[in-house]
């Protein structure tokens, strides 16, 4: 089959799209021919950096295709061996393509218990952008801060994959949804998706812009961000809730802890999710006839200029790769 | 009456017990005869800072006595106008003591909604000793944390007044009590309230101590250190909740922040009460006969030696002050 190899840790250009031979099903696993997969800043780190991961590699958490067992149409639920605790994974928890081969790839072998129905709505590119950043968006958004109708969400980065997820549910759901971004480009294009104002991150009083304009904070912070945490905070309304599930920001917060306690706040820890989120998150998509928000899609061979993009952060939503045109 | 006064701002020989003009009682306000008190150390903060209030002042949230309206013992909700949500308190929030006269008296006008029923199995000493350290240890631990019978509960700092009635209501809801201090004596004394183990957070390595004695990590850490959040973190098992109430180790804090959400951890701001916390406390210290952790017991006119001792953090357990005695 094809594959997008890489044989050492680094750059976009590490990535070959190579012949390697066919995956070979374990005991309760099923191939599944790919029509299409997506792009994950978690790929680009395993890329760069390799985690502990061993090389040659093909990368890629999501992707959507047939069934070859079947020949049912299924979207893959992307992590192994969550366990049975909905609240953290089990300690043998891993993700598709970072010890096992991926996604970006003509074949995968994954566990049955992985495989879901594709959602009828969505086409094969729109059905690989949902796995990875959908189901984040969902747990983040709804099992952890369990967002509510009529109530009011920031989500901060307007522009990445989860951040736009979080946008379509937050209004699917009856929330307000606001926004920050560094562009006000970016700030029109997530107000077509339903967010009904958006902040400049780039203006410094741009957290007492949404204290005034919601009159006294969000309820709810959805934060990609990581190191701004002082500022999420500062955008909560007395007993609001922010959930955390990245960093692109920084690593390191550093807060004054008794806006934690005086705020009453609950700061939620949260990343991927658990196959009920991901069931769930599957349900809500299809109730409200969610279609992902892609940025663009490339060809499985142009995989080294998807990385690149993504890598730019000019894009905004999902960077699909085409595994098998038609 | 007697009162002690402070007139200006300062150390605690500020305060000054005189006579001053009972409290004349605003509609729906109830004069208490006090027969017990006890300090907190909001008190110290007031007294030190000013936190913005007026002079002259008499300090104290925390106070039990006789109604003499009806004649019957009362201990005092610490808290005016929470409102309606319970899960923050709304804007005209004010404590007791900080805008209005407190209980370092003979005498305290209160709102009636602030009174309750004294636990009859509590002296007035113990009674007195109850209100803001055990509102603050209950809303933390089952209100915010939700700690659960046969779960493991860590309490930061063993000695202070809300982290010994956070010992007694682990031990008592059947969950396993363990505590950090800088001293085997307090240690020893935590351990005959209830408390299975101890660590000393003097020990550099003391985080990866309580990882192993738990086999991974605690469920639920309580806070009022504030500071070391990243080493409290550190002992959370994944998914497990971290209650924050106070910052005594310092006010700023500074964490990694995927170890939030690789962790899929729960990090909860909480601060004293609303009624309905404080009602569900009474009924838990009735129900399992909970007696509040006294250090010591001092004469109202002997307030200044009192404070210097809550300030010298040689204390376990409350500091009570006996307004009436007899």
């Amino acid at each position: 089959m094809r594959a997008a190899v890489v044989h050492s840790w680094g750059d976009a250009e590490q990535l070959r799209v190579e012949t390697v031979p066919d995956p070979i099903p374990e005991d309760g696993e099923v191939l599944v021919e790919l029509r299409a997969s997506s792009l994950n800043w978690h790929d680009v780190i395993v890329r760069q950096t390799g985690r502990g991961f061993t090389t040659p590699s093909i990368l890629g958490m999501d992707g959507a295709g047939t069934r070859l067992d079947t020949g049912d149409d299924t979207i893959i639920y992307p992590c192994m061996n969550w366990g049975s605790d909905e609240t953290a994974p089990a300690k043998d928890f891993s993700i598709l393509g970072d010890s096992t081969d991926g996604t970006y790839a003509d074949l995968v072998s994954v566990p049955v218990d992985n495989l879901f129905p594709k959602p009828e709505h969505l086409s094969w590119e729109e059905a690989a952008a949902l796995p990875c950043a959908g189901l984040t968006a969902y747990r983040a958004m709804f099992t952890r801060a369990d967002l509510k109708e009529g109530e009011t969400v920031l989500v901060l980065g307007a522009g990445s994959g989860v951040s736009t997820f979080a946008v379509t549910f937050g209004a699917a759901a009856g929330a307000h949804v606001l926004v920050t971004s560094s562009s006000n480009d970016k700030i029109e294009s997530v107000r077509a998706i339903g967010a009904e104002r958006g902040f400049l991150y780039t203006d410094p009083d741009w957290v007492e812009q949404v204290v005034e304009a919601t009159g006294g904070g969000v309820d709810v912070v959805i934060s990609g961000t990581g190191a701004n945490l002082a500022e999420a905070l500062g955008c909560l309304k007395p007993g609001g809730r922010i959930a955390v599930f990245g960093s692109s920001a920084g690593r390191t917060a550093t807060f004054e802890v008794p806006m934690l306690y005086f705020g009453q706040f609950t700061v939620l820890g949260t990343t991927l999710g658990s196959p009920t989120d991901f069931g769930q998150m599957l349900q809500f998509v299809e109730k409200h006839r969610i279609r992902p928000v892609i940025d663009s899609t490339w060809a499985l061979d142009d995989v080294v200029a998807a990385h690149q993009h993504l890598e730019s952060r000019r894009h905004l939503g999902k960077i699909v790769l085409v595994n098998k045109a038609g």
